[in-house]
């Protein structure tokens, strides 16, 4: 539509707001890109009542660091729109970052300001990622954060996300990523499947219903193809005549019935007699259209197998970006920070641990400065940060997809009952400033 | 962090719901995927309380259509976890769109019911679009809807968008494309000014302030680089403080400053009287930090010269998906339609056309299809389809992001006005069903 080619570079650098290659630019003329520098990445609070936040993307984010060159399609853009000048292209020619990343792991829980990331390195090399960086762990702990709360709510049922078609396309693949890191059982999203191995799920849709004579011709054909262990969507007409149509076709080995619309509740307690009734007692019951972690919660009570979440995950359930900032706290060893009344900073390059009890139930995340120095060791903490990169280059052995699902269930265990509750309130732990 | 390498395919065919396959997989087996099918894509309703829609992303869709493709990597993938069956691959690695798409102009409005777009060609090449095109067109328009209610604010003041690091790392080009198309003037991102085209802006955060000794050696190497018609960010500290170093250092030439935190209505009062008291009488006032659609009308009567958003509206200011579905309406020339009790639908293809008075205002929205037959022209009907693809080719000239903004433009003053008001109510014209 008169738009120029889209642009395929695997180069994520120009992923990033203009004004950091001009603060570039201006620091390299006047000598200041080489300071040592500290950036961290932190949430002032949580999302509007959320009780805790679930930090994903770090994953992403090392990707990302690691294609952010500028390659000749990129330093001719720069070039041609006069961004920068002359030397400061000459700079980002050369641009790879070189040094350390610290953070807490993919699938622990953050609370208002936790120290997520920490980037240690000039402030020419570290400045210019603010913006991927952001940008990634923004969407992806936001979707996480409210995948978390559908998981909890929905007690070991399996969730399948099929949002990607509400929200753009690549952040569909992210969101599917987001969603399985914080306990989702599958996606719908195929290329999520290619590149981080997620399970992926699908049957057919109304579409598939309309196109054939009857509902019955549908689902003879879509039996005849997948088995009669699929899952067969009844609601295109009427819901109590599709069920019969459904074992009627596929027997009592029915694998699946899936109601999207209308009140779902009462819906799936009728169509779990009519199915008991016709002798398909293992035949599960899926239900989508709509569902949050509010509604997934009032569902707790039926005789409802699964749950197709779409929207609500996709969009962050009313938090759709986690808010965070990536801030200047350290320049040449010394604490800086913002001092204008309106936002309150604290300089200095954090440390964080969290406190358990001897049950194991977190009690506070304690937060440090080299200022502060570290707190007395407890019985029961647990330090928050690792090393993600060294010079440069990622550290051996990070932590996989599953080591991030793994982590975020038994850091939901280790929270106050009160911090998993849906209603709205304070976080779950306080965070101690030191 | 253990996830696989990034893939990095042109093709967009993955990002695909997995069902989409399996009801192609099923419709090749029946002998059904042939069948001359009709999809459309609408909105059921506005987001609670809007009065309009934005159409935005048809260009990006007619680019990704172009771009799918199965190729090896696709296939391979399909394979490897069974997805489909051998003759189904063998169909993909085939595929190409042969079929025929019409839509609403980019930049136009739309109310519930409009058909937006419409995909004409066999179920089995229609079908596999469905996730795709709705992501782009939710994702897009619900930006642009959001943005364009933030430009009707601004009144002609310009607005930066400067959210890319608050939302997924690509949704962030394409949402700095969907502000531009809603009246925005420029764009933090830089992506987006290589792909589109959109003048890119930017001078300095507030790391840079930091990283130098003194606010005043920040402003000198700011100014040394840029010249005296920057944008100096004068509340990292004391903002009094802050304009009068930003004047002693760039002159009464200063371009401008920026106040990113605090109520920024009474402090743009006392920096434009500090400004003019030194002299600065042309020096502008940039306000940014937190800013919606409702804050910029707000800081309509202050001293304010140009506005930058973030947050709100990358996100969609309160709602970031359109909500848009893809409904199969026609098959084999008949209209089809779900019939189940809970979510209305209409079958047949739909046209749809626009009244207006003889000044020029929007009175309805008018949706026939061949059933019901167009209705008896109007003095002032515009038709609201235009030919975007034929036999798989996108038709010439089609409307460039320019004409897209022009268009906006037009159609936001031919709303009556309670249609361009803020607050919440019905949509601004009816839909009517012949």
């Amino acid at each position: 539509m008169g738009s120029p080619e889209p642009v395929t570079s695997a180069s994520t650098a120009l992923l990033t707001d203009h004004y950091e290659l001009t603060m570039l630019a201006s620091a390299l003329a006047d000598g200041t890109a080489d300071r040592p520098c500290v950036f961290e990445v932190f949430a002032r609070r949580l999302p509007d009542g959320r009780r805790y936040g679930v930090v994903a993307g770090t994953a992403r984010v090392l990707d990302a660091i690691a294609d952010f060159r500028f390659t000749d399609a990129e330093l001719t853009m720069l070039e041609q729109t006069a961004v920068v000048d002359p030397e400061t292209l000459a700079w980002l020619a050369d641009y790879e970052f070189r040094g350390d990343i610290d953070g807490y792991r993919e699938g622990d829980l953050y609370f208002p300001g936790s120290p997520i990331l920490t980037v240690t390195g000039s402030f020419a090399e570290a400045v210019v990622l603010e913006t991927v960086v952001l940008s990634i762990l923004n969407h992806d702990s936001a979707i996480a954060s409210a995948a978390a709360r559908m998981s909890g709510a929905a007690h070991g049922r399996p969730i399948i996300e099929m949002g990607g078609r509400r929200t753009h396309e690549y952040a569909a693949v992210a969101a599917a990523r987001a969603s399985y890191l914080a306990g989702f059982a599958t996606t719908s999203n195929l290329e999520a499947g290619r590149r981080y191995g997620i399970p992926t799920r699908g049957t057919v849709a109304h579409a598939f219903m309309l196109l054939h004579d009857s509902e019955e011709a549908a689902f003879r054909a879509q039996v005849s193809k997948m088995g009669a262990d699929t899952t067969l969507l009844v609601d295109t007409y009427d819901i109590t005549a599709g069920i019969e149509a459904a074992v009627r076709v596929a027997g009592a080995e029915l694998g699946a019935i899936r109601i999207d619309s209308g009140d779902v509740g009462p819906l799936a307690r009728k169509a779990r007699d009519q199915l008991d009734s016709l002798g398909a007692k293992d035949t599960r019951i899926v239900v989508s259209g709509d569902l949050d972690e509010h509604a997934i919660a009032a569902l707790r009570a039926e005789p409802v197998d699964a749950y197709g979440v779409g929207t609500s995950v996709v969009t962050g359930s009313g938090a759709p970006t986690a808010g965070m900032v990536y801030k200047l706290v350290e320049v040449d060893g010394r604490p800086v920070a913002k001092r204008s009344a309106h936002k309150e900073s604290r300089g200095g390059r954090k440390h964080a641990l969290r406190r358990h009890r001897s049950t194991g139930t977190a009690v506070e995340e304690v937060v440090w400065t080299a200022a502060s120095g570290r707190p007395e060791p407890g019985e029961n903490d647990l330090d928050l940060q690792i090393p993600l990169v060294r010079e440069g280059a990622p550290v051996d052995d990070l932590p996989t997809l599953d080591d991030a699902r793994a982590r975020l269930r038994r850091a939901q265990v280790s929270l106050p009952w009160e911090g998993l509750k849906l209603s709205h309130g304070e976080p779950a732990i306080p965070t101690i400033f030191l």
